[in-house]
Formats: C-alpha cells, sequence, structure tokens
C-alpha cells in the first residue's frame, strides 16, 4: 500500500491527505436540513448528514489528491450510526482510487492489538469464514505501550499489505509534556523515532517502508531531525493550516527526492467555504471551495519544496 | 461515579473488576453453534455468540463484583455487529448495578478528544435532540499526547459524573521501552503518574479522584511508588491471573483504608472454564467456573490485604 500511495503522490504532483473530520458545524444547513427531513434529528440524521457532506467533498476533489483520512472519532461520537457512515467513506473513498489513512490512534497490548489490527487493516475469523471489518489501508497507531502494542500491527500489515503512521511528535501545543522530555540528553520523541525506523526496517516497499510516522508540521525544527533519524519512514503531517503549519515549516519533513513525507489538512479543506478567502462559492458551493483550498495547498507545498 | 464505585466496591468486599474480553476460541461451542445455526457464519453470528457468552457470564457473577471492564478492541473487530454487541453489554451490565470501564484507550487531541470524550462517557447533540452514544461509567485514556488530550476528557467527566483512568505504567513485557525511561534520574511513569494526580486534583469525588490511573500487576514495586505519587487516585490493575500478577503482589496498590486499588482479571475469569482447576464444571457450565474463579480471586486479594 505504502507502493500505491506513493504512485499516486507521484500521479497528483500533490503530498496531500485530506482529512475527513466531519463536524456537525461544518456542514452547510441545506444538507443537515435534508438529512434531518428524512431521519429526524437522530444519530441516523446526523450520520447520513454526515455522508452526504462527506461524498460531496470526496466526489469534488478526489483527482488532486492521493489520500484521505477519516478521524474516526468524528464518527464515533454518533455511535452506531456514526460509525456505519465511517465504514461507507472509507469504501468510497476506495472505489474513487484513493489511499485511505483511518486516523484511529488504537493502541493496546498482544491479543488486544490484534483485535484492532483485524478491525481497521485485517481480517476476522467467523467459524469457517473470514470478514474484512473496516479495512482501510493504513492505521496511525500510539506507541506508549511499546513492541507489544506495535508488533501485532505490523503483522497484520505485512499480511495485508497494509500500512502504520505511528505517533512520534504530535502537532499540538502539549505534546511536549511527555514526548520532549530529555532520556539521555535527548528528548523522547526521537527515541520513538528510532524505534519506527527499527520497527519498520523489515517492511520494505520499493523506497520506503510501510512503517511510517506522524510528526507535527507545527515543530518543523524536529521534523527536520526525525526525517534523518527515519529516513525510509514515510511521514504523515497534521498540523497545516488551521493549526499554523505552513508550506515552508514543511519542507524539512520531504527527502530530496522530493518524497517522504504527506501533509495533513482537515477543516482548511472540508469547511474551507467558511473561511473568508473562499466565502464567495457560498454554503451551497462548498464542495467546489474545498478544491480550491486543495489546489491552494498544493500549490504552497509544492511551491515551497521547488524553492528549497 | 467514583463514589458509586466505591459504594460496589464496599458492599461486595471484593475490589474486582472482571474483563468482558470475548475471544471466538473462548466461547463455548454449544453457544457458537446455536448463534451461526440462527445468522450464519457471519458478523452477525459472531455479535450474537459473544453477547451470549457475555450475558451468562454477567448472571453469573453479578452479585459478586462492584465492576466489568469490556475491552472494546474484541467487539471492533466484529465490526458494526461486534459493537453492538459492546453497547447491549454495557447496557446490560449497567441495568445489573455495575460499573462499566471502557476498555477503549482513546486519546488525540483537542476538538477529537472531545468526540471520543462524547462517545463513551457523554452526549453528542444532533439539533435540538441529545444523545448517550456507548454511555460507559469510565473510560481508559492513553497520555501520550499530554494534557490537551486529556482536558476534553476530563471536562466531560465533570459534567456527567464519569470518571477516567489513564495509563501510566502499563502490565506488558515491553512496556518500559519508553515508560521507563529516566527522565531527570526518574521513570517517565513517574512522571505520568504526577500529572494524573495533578489533572485529578479537582476532580474529587467523596475519598477519591475520578481520575484515576492504570498500573500493571506485573510491576508491584511500581505500583508501591505510584501508590504514594497518586495518593487519592484510584488504580486499575490489569495484569492479574493469566498475566502473571498474584494477590501478594497487589498489597501495595492499595492504600491503608483497603481501598485505592480495583484488581482486573480478564481470561483467568471468563474463560475460567479452560483451566484444569475449574476443568469440573464443563464447557456446559462455564458460567459457574466463572463464579468460583471471581470468589478465589476474592479471597486470594482479602487474603493478601488481611495478612499485610
Amino acid at each position: 500500500m505504502i507502493n500505491k500511495l506513493i504512485e499516486n503522490i507521484k500521479k497528483t504532483q500533490a503530498p496531500i491527505v485530506v482529512g475527513l473530520d466531519p463536524m456537525m458545524n461544518f456542514i452547510p444547513e441545506h444538507i443537515q436540513k435534508k438529512a434531518f427531513a428524512e431521519y429526524g434529528e437522530t444519530l441516523e440524521g446526523a450520520a447520513e448528514a454526515i455522508w452526504q457532506y462527506n461524498k460531496e467533498i470526496v466526489d469534488a476533489v478526489y483527482d488532486l489528491i492521493p489520500a484521505v483520512k477519516p478521524q474516526i472519532a468524528m464518527y464515533e461520537q454518533f455511535g452506531l450510526e456514526g460509525l456505519r457512515t465511517f465504514k461507507k467513506t472509507v469504501d468510497y473513498c476506495k472505489e474513487k482510487g484513493l489511499v485511505v489513512i483511518g486516523d484511529v490512534k488504537r493502541g493496546d497490548i498482544g491479543s488486544t492489538s490484534a483485535a484492532y489490527a483485524a478491525a481497521h487493516l485485517g481480517r476476522v475469523q467467523v467459524g469457517s469464514k473470514t470478514y474484512l471489518p473496516f479495512d482501510e489501508d493504513f492505521a496511525t497507531v500510539n506507541p506508549y505501550l511499546g513492541t507489544d502494542g506495535i508488533k501485532p500491527f505490523v503483522d497484520v500489515c505485512r499480511q495485508e499489505k497494509k500500512g502504520l503512521f505511528i505517533l512520534v511528535k504530535t502537532s499540538n501545543p502539549s505534546s511536549g509534556e511527555f514526548q520532549d522530555r530529555l532520556v539521555d540528553g535527548r528528548p523522547l520523541y526521537e527515541l520513538v523515532g528510532e524505534q519506527v525506523a527499527k520497527w519498520g526496517e523489515d517492511c520494505m516497499g520499493e523506497d520506503y517502508s510501510y512503517i511510517g510516522a506522524v510528526v507535527g508540521a507545527t515543530y518543523p525544527e524536529m521534523g527536520k531531525t526525525l526525517r534523518k533519524i527515519m529516513p525510509k519512514s514515510f511521514i504523515l503531517v497534521p498540523g497545516y493550516g488551521a493549526q499554523g503549519g505552513k508550506g515552508a515549516d514543511l519542507v524539512h519533513f520531504f527527502n530530496e527526492d522530493g518524497l517522504g513525507a504527506i501533509v495533513n489538512s482537515s477543516r482548511g479543506i472540508i469547511a474551507a467555504y467558511k473561511q473568508e478567502k473562499y466565502a464567495k462559492f457560498g454554503a451551497e458551493h462548498f464542495a467546489e471551495a474545498s478544491r480550491a483550498a486543495v489546489e491552494d495547498m498544493a500549490a504552497d507545498i509544492q511551491g515551497a519544496l521547488e524553492s528549497r
């Protein structure tokens, strides 16, 4: 799947992932009204509104981008109905040729991690049959529990040709509370980065490992160091746009080959119509605003990469 | 909810939580056969088998224990149908008067953590209506992202009178990889423990905070230190039984008042009939074996507490 991700990036010339993290207040009123008219103000109605919203955005941008990253929490909060829309979104994006990164940040130990891996990347046995429950292409994983927590995910990735992005240095302001603490004079996130490189050693696609890392756009200097520590790991970079990261901050996350990183934007794309810059599209044409925002983001990053 | 947990512990005289972590190979054949006959070898069939298995165990042990801890991964791996059984299990246990700890180990930042908190402990707004999606009493949470990741959960707990158990030192062999690394001469898990105490300061029930911690039974010496660092935090202790923890190892997790900890056992209870010790019950009477295992575990821990 790492090879397909790279192929998609080369095809689109845009190392971009759109975060499908729908919040109710992003969804234009006309979509909410229609869904509530059909299903009432219920979890089912909310799930339907999210689905229609996602679908219109995906239809508007799929040819410009290599991948999407649905954040499962935004669906999980609407219970089973929300998760049904998560699954529909995953399937629809895959039909459109997109790579789907399930932003699930799961992490546990042994048989429990194996169960999460089966849920999101693998298959589950029921009697003589097997099923693929959520079937994303990549999943994000939390490293706090160490190798016991990661290995079951890696095993499933190897079997299924899927991949991981393991949290190394997150984009939020308080990420330093634990991640930056010095261990033998070096911050913890560097040690985690070293482990990611080690976990990924035997998991090579053509040029990159399918065991990647998450490093926030908001910490470009740390990105520079981590890029060197994990030369063969793809880096998923959240925090562009709404969280403050800019194109120029991002060049250090890429290798000399122009690859090695994929930058996420969520509300900056999916709620673009709410920004002054794209207000002219109006709520009715929210998906066109998203397309314009993708084009601008791609140009910003491509420009920064060319002028480095 | 922390007050109810303590009340339940006092009533049952058993600081025990039963981990409802069903794996297909724990479920007796007669239950699987019946479910598959009705629903086929499908995700629905697996979910029905898990539900019948859980229900029989809960019916057999609910009067002996204060709480249960369903591990959501074991349900999530059967997709939406599995999660439907998770929800049914949560509801059923609450009807039986049990405190339900959702072992979900979620953790993200800002609005995403808020969405997870709404999903598992709080409520979600749909138009003019509100819904309680999964509605557990406590949830387990991962601290790697720092205060930004924890605060949205704490806020929901305060509103809804729910609680958290935050991962501090996990029970698995490789938990030390990051958690034991020395920061200014002290292991990382101690710093996390200090933060748990701090996050929980303004979240007091009668005697204990509703912001608790997870510390593995397999590390009793560390439990002793952490007990002192977090005097007002309840400690959820996994790793008893199958993972190697014994009653005598556990006394350090408790305060002088005999409270402050609750010890989890999962397969040691729910798959007790597979152990030689309880084999006499047979697969048909698996739930009676679980009841005997709960009684033995309660006696082991009570004995250790009395002889300290």
